[in-house]
């Protein structure tokens, strides 16, 4: 970044004179069209650095410029749906030289966050979120502000969400002042699916003469070059005077003016670091978590054709690209669709079929619903692969999958698999596959995952495992943190060694109560740690456990997110602000041995 | 119901020859149209004694028997949206006289049960998840069965919910043999809202040349008098040998045949007992818990005109149609949509003013994640009503709102109000407008309330009350359940009630510590108590606290709700499955004195 910051005034001379939108109002058009180049410049500079979305970022550098050169924002306010897409509105609004810390830790989000700037009306990073909230806005200023408009903008995936779908419904019978700016570029991640997907090609394309959005009652407006400055200009300003509810619906490219990623949208959906000269990623995609899951289910689906693969619009982050290409109707693409998806597979089951569902932890929490009444209660076998289970990093508060476990667990008849790393997330998925007594979820992290991984164990329901034996004080730990359980103990010297124990629960739910028991028989403390929120988390069912059952003399210790919303970093600076890091699992095991050595009373 | 039994075979000479759908296909038209009559008679007879869903389900009688008539049930599956007009469905497909103890425990539920009848393909109760289910069944036979048919009936209400979106957005892209019966009734509980709606009525109007479901690639047709049952049959049978996806849109009349029910449609939806030969309601609709909030909203909304209430289509379940009279505008009907409705919350406070959003703690499900992503992660000041919070008797399983502790809990900035009674419910609304500081939730229970009530007591943040002092246990409750307590104590004789303390928290989160340590202090036994999951409850809250806060001494009792789904039944019969009626609270009462007594150890 140090180059950037150098060269910053010379290579971007009037993108460094911009600090508020209202600087925007002072160019000519010439002037903003040579803006758009500036800050599509410095977004690649920054991105092939810091790591981040490019495509979605650079398909809409000309509509930012236009929506604030026209709009008064932040009176008239704006909000970005799923916010991916939200850099160029980020450097145009005061934050030109913090976006140099992009997705740092004490840096500015990679998300428009409300805390973050006046200009951020509405924190996003789910999807589909825009038009419920600007609509909100603007029945808020209906009666005192009936002419400041509201804006969303949204994308082609997002916006045929259930949930956009139900703002739409609604946004239709009133006269709120809002515009929808529907950013269509034909793709999610993923190139967009759905019957909607194909209704607004034809609409794109004037061959069709119904328009679902007239039907509803909202004005509706084609811009077919969504990089046309001029034209996007024009069109707002005459839009800005119509009041009620419309739709702009503008056509974009994704990567729009760097060829690599115009060429490979997917792949320049977020490409992490990548030579900004040659378009070259830098490290070759490592294998990841969900590869390892996206590998094992490839296998169990070539072996037994009622295996199914539901992604709501995740197929490649999902690890599934590969499946997608051997088995292709064995994947199904529901979209951004997280509630249908998981009734869906409730359906399936009934049909007789297997099939597994992989949706992220905090987008599952769109699901939680038919998790409840269409699966648990009906007991139905639906295999929830829950990925991006834990902290997630850069990506931030929004994104963090640390809920899971505590709205999971009190559901009667769930299974939750929680393994410690690849073989064991592969014996977990093999466990799923085998389990047909009811649904179960494997959560599993973000993050790389070894290449050269062994053979996986048997999964037996409810069976943990004991990883070492020691005297006085046993970790017990569920998924992936068990790792750094293991870094930490590895850390102590021979004499700390020998007072800790180390058991991985593997189940969740239901609760190794042997393992339990013998935990708490043997030792006189215990450590539970789990990435996921402490409130209705394992450890209290661990520590309740021991409460009623005859050992309230063994004290426990409950490690893992306490009462707040962890931010963005990078995983071990967000473990560590957790208090679940290597060194205060560390410190924890000390101030025990301390206590035992000096013969203290634990509790 | 002794006499509808004694009279059976003579007044329903045709129903009681029909035992399975098979039975139907001897019948002429005539007898089928007769069929229809004694049906409508037989629910009219059964649910004016029984309570029930009354409109609903004489709103497709015909529907019902032409469906049954045309189709190989169940190998063509049917499922039921929603599932409160499933009456004539149950009755044709073996439980007529089952019928007779309709949602009676250990009678047949009120609604579809996949493990009642195999003729009930999908359970229902939440709505809009007929079409993903149906869609998964036909996915499932795509290659091996390909001909045969699998139908969701779905109403218009439910249609334009989020979720079916999604599985139309889906359906619209596959060769599913996929048929959606659109019954169309232009009512929820109350009269439809949104765009769609109006769509709806274009459409059965032929008043529009565009059609959203062919723009979206389904067959369309329109049957506009849905009781015509040669018609009916008629058109299902063509539909039958139609591949593919199509929507059959059929308009009907909620209340059909029932003059009464016709004429008032919001009040005999669920009209409770009444006389079958007049229509006369048995009672005057007494108070609900529901109303309080309803009153107390108007209160306040007449006083500041920041106050809006939003309702995903339930104002008059939920106590709002006093305040829809008084104040229309203030009351912002959503339509089924509890995803949007909490979002636009929170874009509404971003606009300044102070939204409660008024949802069932069991539909509130829907919107888990905008509470975590819009709500909480934002701290935005948004006032969740959750009614029906607990156990809510005859509706059952599907409707019991007893996750929404275990799933509030763990969000960081949400605090969660809890009231025992009418006043208390008062105080907790008046506490919720005043604070401002971040989100905030008040529970309570389905059932009726006391009309004479007193003033209100001022609530502080997280303060709860002492409401009797005993000396060696003490009842920690949360909620309406404290009532309950309160008799158990009523019941106990003078010696054993010195014993005992009780301790209402108001605040589930955040917990009141003063309270908790008092309680710690002064008492050997702590007795928590809640309507509500066990797991990740507040009684865990409890517990854990005083473990970890040198209290291990202490012996803690937690009851609540056990891992399992209760079923249906009255109110008093759950809290006793639950274990946490009146005599369990006296049971464990007793025994903790007779440990007491006995000086026997604690833990």
């Amino acid at each position: 970044m140090k180059q950037v910051e150098n060269d910053y005034k010379e290579k971007y001379p009037l993108l460094s004179s911009i600090d508020t939108p209202q600087d925007l109002k002072e160019l000519s058009m010439e002037e903003l069209m040579c803006l758009s180049t500036e800050i599509r410049n410095y977004i690649i500079d920054v991105v092939s650095v810091q790591q981040g979305h490019l495509g979605s970022n650079l398909g809409v550098v000309e509509l930012t410029i236009a929506l604030h050169y026209v709009f008064d924002t932040p009176r008239e306010p704006l909000v970005w749906d799923v916010g991916h897409q939200a850099y160029a509105h980020k450097i145009l609004t005061g934050r030109r030289d913090l976006f140099l810390h992009l997705r740092e830790k004490g840096g500015i989000s990679g998300f428009p966050r409300i805390d973050e700037s006046v200009y951020d009306s509405f924190g996003t990073g789910h999807s589909s979120t825009s038009i419920s909230a600007a609509l909100g806005m603007a029945i808020a200023d209906a009666e005192t502000n009936p002419k400041l408009s509201h804006i969303a903008v949204i994308g082609d995936a997002s916006i045929a969400s259930g949930m956009a779908w139900e703002a739409i419904n609604h946004a239709g019978t009133t006269s709120a002042n809002l515009l929808i700016v529907l950013n269509d570029n034909a793709m999610g991640i993923d190139p967009a699916t759905g019957a909607l997907s194909r209704h607004l090609i034809a609409l794109s394309q004037n061959s069709t003469s119904g328009n679902i959005y007239k039907e509803l009652g909202i004005e509706y407006r084609l811009l077919k070059d969504g990089h046309d400055l001029p034209a996007l200009i024009e069109t707002l300003k005459e839009i800005k005077d119509t009041p009620g509810v419309k739709i702009l619906h503008t056509i974009t490219t994704k990567g729009k003016g760097y060829p690599a990623a115009e060429e490979e949208q997917i792949l320049y959906h977020y490409p992490g670091t990548f030579d900004r000269k040659t378009g070259h990623i830098s490290h070759s995609a490592p294998t990841r978590y969900q590869d390892v899951v996206g590998e094992s289910l490839l296998d169990i689906a070539i072996k037994d054709d009622k295996v199914y693969v539901l992604t709501p619009a995740m197929p490649t982050s999902s690890g599934l690209a590969r499946m997608m290409q051997t088995l292709p109707h064995r994947v199904i693409n529901t979209g951004i669709a997280e509630s249908h998806t998981l009734t869906l597979a409730a359906g399936m089951t009934v049909g007789g079929l297997k099939p597994f569902a992989v949706v992220y932890s905090t987008f599952l929490q769109r699901a939680y619903d038919q998790i409840v009444h269409d699966i648990a209660l009906q007991n139905l076998p639906v295999r929830m692969m829950i990925d991006r289970a834990g902290l997630v990093g850069a990506d931030g508060a929004t994104h963090h999958g640390i809920f899971d476990v505590s709205y999971l667990l009190p559901l009667p008849n769930v299974t939750i698999c929680s393994p410690m790393d690849e073989e064991e997330l592969m014996g977990a998925v093999d466990f799923a596959y085998r389990w047909d007594k009811g649904p179960i979820a494997v959560r599993y992290p973000r993050g790389d995952a070894r290449k050269d991984r062994g053979e996986h164990m048997m999964w037996e329901i409810g069976k943990g495992r004991v990883l070492r034996g020691g005297s006085d004080i046993c970790v017990i730990s569920s998924g992936e943190i068990g790792l750094e359980v293991e870094r930490a103990i590895e850390m102590l010297d021979d004499e700390e060694k020998k007072y800790v124990s180390h058991y991985d629960l593997r189940f969740i739910k239901p609760l190794d109560i042997e393992l339990l028991s013998d935990a708490f028989c043997k030792h006189r403390v215990i450590i539970s740690i789990e990435e996921s929120l402490l409130c209705g988390g394992v450890g209290s069912q661990i520590a309740l456990w021991g409460m009623e059952n005859g050992h309230s003399d063994v004290k426990v210790e409950r490690m893992g997110i306490k009462d707040f919303f962890p931010q963005c970093g990078t995983i071990s600076q967000l473990r560590m602000d957790c208090g679940i890091d290597v060194h205060s699992i560390i410190d924890r095991i000390r101030v025990y041995i301390s206590y035992i050595c000096n013969e203290n009373k634990l509790n």
